[in-house]
């Protein structure tokens, strides 16, 4: 958060860091991009094909969810499948990470309140989502929602991060595939659109909508089973890789210990 | 925080309290119960009448949705009318806070996680609630849900705080009239829901749904304006009371200092 708020010299950062021991990428294990967020607003429905797939009208106003802080965790931290579904579904989605705060923050100007990018994962559970006519339960589940692990500043990407190829695989299998450009809502048209209701603080995320492919629009449903490791992956952001896990086994697991 | 972790022996601090100058009570400016709560679950439809004078079936899932830290604020605090709509609502709604955190907490168990009960306020924006299915802008412009003033704990009340009547005004208008045993939840059983999917943790909150009368089912429409005074009232709790204030005053106060 200091490196968001803008008191770290970064000039000063990127020279230590040239002249500090070096270690095996493979021995870092990754944390939340930020520990606890203010808050991570979710766009749900933001590219036509995956609208169709759910069954949804084209939105004239984006579908807004929030995410709360117990259903997310890092980046190769185990995805949870609940003990009472086995309808865990996968959702590769682009992050931003705000980092100057405003409220009514025009959209020509609203690229240059972002901070990063990262890669998010916004696990679903499919029979709790739809319970009601809010999604919340659904997509709020504990340890669900893998954030990371890389951030990316703005000027390693092209301008709000449009044409970068979005994936999402088990293995081999490959399940989402598209690019950022089929995005309806941009980012800077989103933060436009929060910040009129909602102050941005730094720290905050937006979570862009996920392309078609997710598991519950295919036939038969591709459900996340545990055992498996589900990737998302953005072009020039990185790979954020999920163990999936049962949450009877977390549960023994704990016990034992 | 500390007293609800339980490191505070809270027979030494009623002592201290016995012996401390007192001040007045109108002297006293609240704060949040909770300065930065983990999450804030709130229950969209939880009385009855109030399912049927905004047009929805009655839900066999509680309608569940977040509210973002800044959305909130302390009782006495100012109520905001935002610029981009005239639609603000009240909501009055019992809130409970959360003392005891946990996952699958059984029902009949669950009233022993919580700490303690107060006010809230609700406040909807409506046409940006309904812009599409999911509530989530309406419900989280800034500084339109107002908290406390008082937590009262479980022992002072009824068992679940049922049988209290919950009331909102504006001055002599009373705009809402019920009692807490009309909720189809109960604050057990929605603990027991709400903990099958996320794990609470202590200062966590629960918003318990509000009864009939809100604005938006009047005839004609009955929003709050800037200079009125909103009050929500929970027998045995206390008195929520909110000024409503315009965002362009305050933004021109703000400019002015």
């Amino acid at each position: 958060m200091g490196l968001i708020r803008g008191d770290v010299n970064v000039a000063s950062l990127s020279e230590a860091i040239s002249r500090a021991d070096k270690v095996p990428a493979a021995s870092i294990v990754p944390a939340m991009p930020i520990a606890r967020p203010g808050k991570v607003v979710c766009l749900g429905l933001n590219y036509v094909d995956h609208i169709k797939e759910g069954g949804y009208e084209v939105p004239v106003y984006p579908a807004l969810f929030l995410r709360c802080q117990t259903s997310l965790m890092a980046a190769g931290e185990p995805m949870v499948r609940p003990s009472c579904s086995e309808r865990l579904d996968y959702e590769v989605e682009l992050m931003v990470i705000i980092g100057k705060g405003g409220k009514h923050i025009p959209e020509e100007e609203a690229l240059s309140h972002v901070f990063g990018y990262t890669i998010f994962n916004d696990g679903s559970v499919r029979d709790y989502q739809r319970k009601t006519h809010q999604w919340t339960p659904g997509k709020n589940f504990d340890s669900t929602g893998p954030i990371g692990p890389d951030v990316v500043t703005p000027d390693e990407l092209p301008e709000g991060a449009v044409g970068l190829k979005i994936e999402s695989r088990v293995g081999d299998e490959i399940l989402q595939s598209a690019t950022t450009s089929d995005m309806l809502w941009s980012v800077a048209r989103t933060i436009a659109t929060v910040s009129e209701y909602s102050t941005l603080e730094p720290g905050d995320m937006i979570a862009m909508g996920t392309p078609p492919g997710v598991g519950h629009a295919k036939t038969p449903p591709r459900w996340l089973r545990p055992g498996e490791t589900v990737e998302a992956e953005i072009e020039g952001i990185g790979i954020c890789a999920s163990p999936i896990v049962a949450e009877e086994d977390i549960a023994h697991t704990e016990a034992a210990e």
